[in-house]
């Protein structure tokens, strides 16, 4: 069996520690209990599975916005990349399609789908596995797990079993219902549908055959955007009958809003933060080296990132998405990049030009691609580390005090001997992130300039 | 009748938009009603006086680290620069002093003492001039302002009076009583002690020369730290017998915490944030770019500045001198000086070298002082504006773009002939805001170069 990891979404409910690059299963506010250090959910995921399943069992969909952090956070696994954003289903089909014409998973071998922002026991990734032998031996189109339910959610889909043995199989399903329609379900003995599906690869490949879509990789890739832009569950699932299910009794929850994801957390502070004793229940997290103090709040949870501040009360916080988002920052204020990141210090306008300040880290080894802008100019101060300086050409070794000015058109890169941070002003009209033009240069050569 | 303004105190309570160099006077927070702007106590104060009396009747009695701030906010008004924080007895005394040997104030004039803290209607300073009729006609030592007490607070001084006449004659003082006993003293026909002080500039004289103090304003400058540290309550009025008062029945409030002075802000929001609409009776008073959310809290003052986060529900605030306070930056992350402003955007610490980035702005024909640093190297990226430029004695005229890189040792000024903005990198070991050493230069020869 082959476990697709589905990593998408962005993360509005968790603003402002989540953007675009930064959805909520890259924030490393979870602890392993092992280690004693902080993780993410991405990383707890990866790392509960890869007790039941080996590396090279796994393969991350995702998108483009993600691979950096991906890459950071769980090394040098196999990602397939969804060219745009579209739903589950064709973010599965495409890692389907890559299993299978790239790596060569034959037509009845298992796939098993998860995501990455469930918390649960890793006692539920060993159901996932049974789960494939379970759909193997019956011969069943899919398979699903169902969560034994612990109080009438209206915010879950429930399945409905047609029988109670071990091995049920499914009968119906039905999408968020009323409290008291719930509790009726509960008793009826429908569970939680946890959104794992498993599968042998050659459902996906005849549906996709049966609508036309080629199941080679690079060809499906060039055709991503006519992919129906539907969920796997509205797609596939809907349209099966012979669908089996495991049930799961144990610890399952979904992170998603600030109330469910400290109720996580192992600490009521991470970063500078202090709570007066009378805070009760009342959570910190802060990105920033400002301190934030909290004085007779209780039930709350104040978030601060350089993207912004949120204070909210913990029920209130699933409201998040509704409100609250509009005037935001277009631009995100902090990214972690392949090579580093960097962190946005001030935004300003002077007279008709836009000025930006920022605060670079290049890690030991990586490098700033060869670059020029059209209408920025930069001005770089080296504030630690060693690096190579490439302008226009010419290479020089770069270390904490030099200056280096960049101008509009001036070709340039660094790269990283050791760990090198510098400070940048932008200043250019317009002045956005894309006024950028990559040239390719050889870095072998220039690496050995510094030895 | 001379007026002396005290403008003192550092403004913990208030923290993180008050600090040492800017009290909570300073706070532009309410809101001037016939011009609709923001204005702060300070400025409320002097234009409420300025009804009352004339500008040159008035002399404002501070330390030296809130003169840049009230010449900024109040303009060329006369002020008395305590050369160290001591208490009020030797503030008033100094001014005294001031008034009487540079300014020629006959000793048997009258002198009116008021605080820039007190939240009242132009009506009080109205009585602050009866009043020294009143002391004036009666010959008494000393005249007080009763105000009427709206309930029976344990945080104020109470005044007892020996009878009821339109004027009082002081009988008694309780300091703080429990709000029991303030109960009683209301009944009995007790006011509130709202801290005007009336009096013959001879009364602090006497007291001066009785304990061997000169009365000449330099001489007394240079024995100021030899001054009783006390209160002007505690030295002169417990010891007086010839007491007098008036009172005012109208609005009298102090604005010391977050809970009182929310009150009397005009809007909910200053700044950039947004209350979701069950967040009732909250306020931001965000100072950063940077948005603030809140999301279902009520009752609750969220206070945004370059020093920090404060999240406090209202009647707690009361509490922030107790607590809460450690741990903070020591050095002030934003300040107004008379040549313009500065902004801490990041601080940071790398190879045993501090960085610290700032961003700056001079005023239009304001100027740094000529300088130079024994440890620090700057980096100056200029943003906006138009400025002559000094460095070891060569002048440039310099311009949004233009960097300037200024080693520990060198010297160097800025003149902003237009206001000018620049990005500043300093980086050192050790790094202070007083490894500064001030050369004189010819401002007049510089600005010529100019023309």
């Amino acid at each position: 069996m082959k476990l697709i990891l589905l990593s998408g979404g962005s993360g509005t409910r968790l603003w402002p520690l989540s953007n675009d690059a930064r959805a909520k299963q890259f924030l490393k506010v979870l602890r392993n209990e092992e280690t004693g250090e902080f993780e993410s959910m991405v990383q707890r995921v990866f790392r509960q599975l890869s007790s039941v399943v080996t590396a090279d069992e796994m393969i991350v969909a995702t998108n483009v916005a993600q691979t950096d952090m991906l890459r950071n956070q769980l090394g040098e696994i196999p990602i397939v990349v969804e060219p745009e954003r579209r739903d589950t289903f064709p973010a599965i089909a495409l890692a389907c399609v890559y299993l299978h014409s790239e790596l060569g998973m034959p037509r009845d071998e298992m796939i098993g789908v998860v995501s990455v922002d469930a918390y649960v026991d890793t006692a539920f990734y060993e159901r996932v596995g049974e789960l494939g032998e379970l759909v193997y031996n019956t011969g069943a189109e899919l398979g699903l797990l169902g969560v034994k339910p612990t109080y009438p959610s209206s915010k879950y889909g429930y399945l409905i079993p047609a029988n109670h043995d071990v091995h049920m199989d499914v009968q119906r399903f039905v999408e968020k219902p009323t409290e008291e329609a719930a509790e009726e379900l509960i008793e009826e003995g429908a569970y939680w549908n946890s959104g794992v599906f498993v599968f042998p690869v050659s459902l996906v490949l005849d549906i996709l055959e049966s609508k036309g879509f080629p199941i080679q990789y690079d060809l499906l890739l060039s055709e991503f955007s006519a992919l129906p832009k539907k969920s796997f569950d509205y797609e596939v699932v809907e349209h099966l009958s012979e669908i089996v299910a495991l049930t799961y009794d144990g610890y399952w929850k979904d992170l998603g809003t600030w109330n469910t994801l400290t109720e996580e957390m192992s600490s009521t502070i991470i970063g500078n933060g202090a709570l007066s004793e009378d805070s009760v229940n009342t959570h910190i997290v802060n990105e920033l080296e400002l301190p934030v103090k909290v004085l007779g709040i209780s039930n709350a949870v104040v978030a601060v990132s350089a993207d912004g501040i949120l204070i909210t009360d913990k029920p209130a916080s699933s409201r998040m998405k509704d409100m609250l988002l509009d005037g935001l920052f277009s631009r995100p204020m902090y990214e972690e990049r392949r090579w580093g990141w960097y962190r946005v210090l001030d935004v300003t306008k002077k007279e008709d030009r836009e000025i930006l300040t920022k605060r670079l880290c290049v890690h030991a080894g990586r490098n700033l691609s060869y670059q020029y802008h059209h209408y920025r100019d930069e001005t770089w101060t080296i504030i630690s580390g060693l690096a190579i300086f490439v302008q226009d050409g010419v290479k020089r070794l770069v270390q904490a005090g030099d200056v280096l000015q960049i101008s509009a058109g001036s070709k340039h890169a660094i790269y990283a001997e050791t760990e090198t941070e510098f400070i940048e002003v932008q200043m250019g009209t317009p002045l956005v992130e894309d006024d950028i033009v990559r040239i390719t240069m050889d870095w072998e050569e220039t690496m050995e300039y510094c030895s």
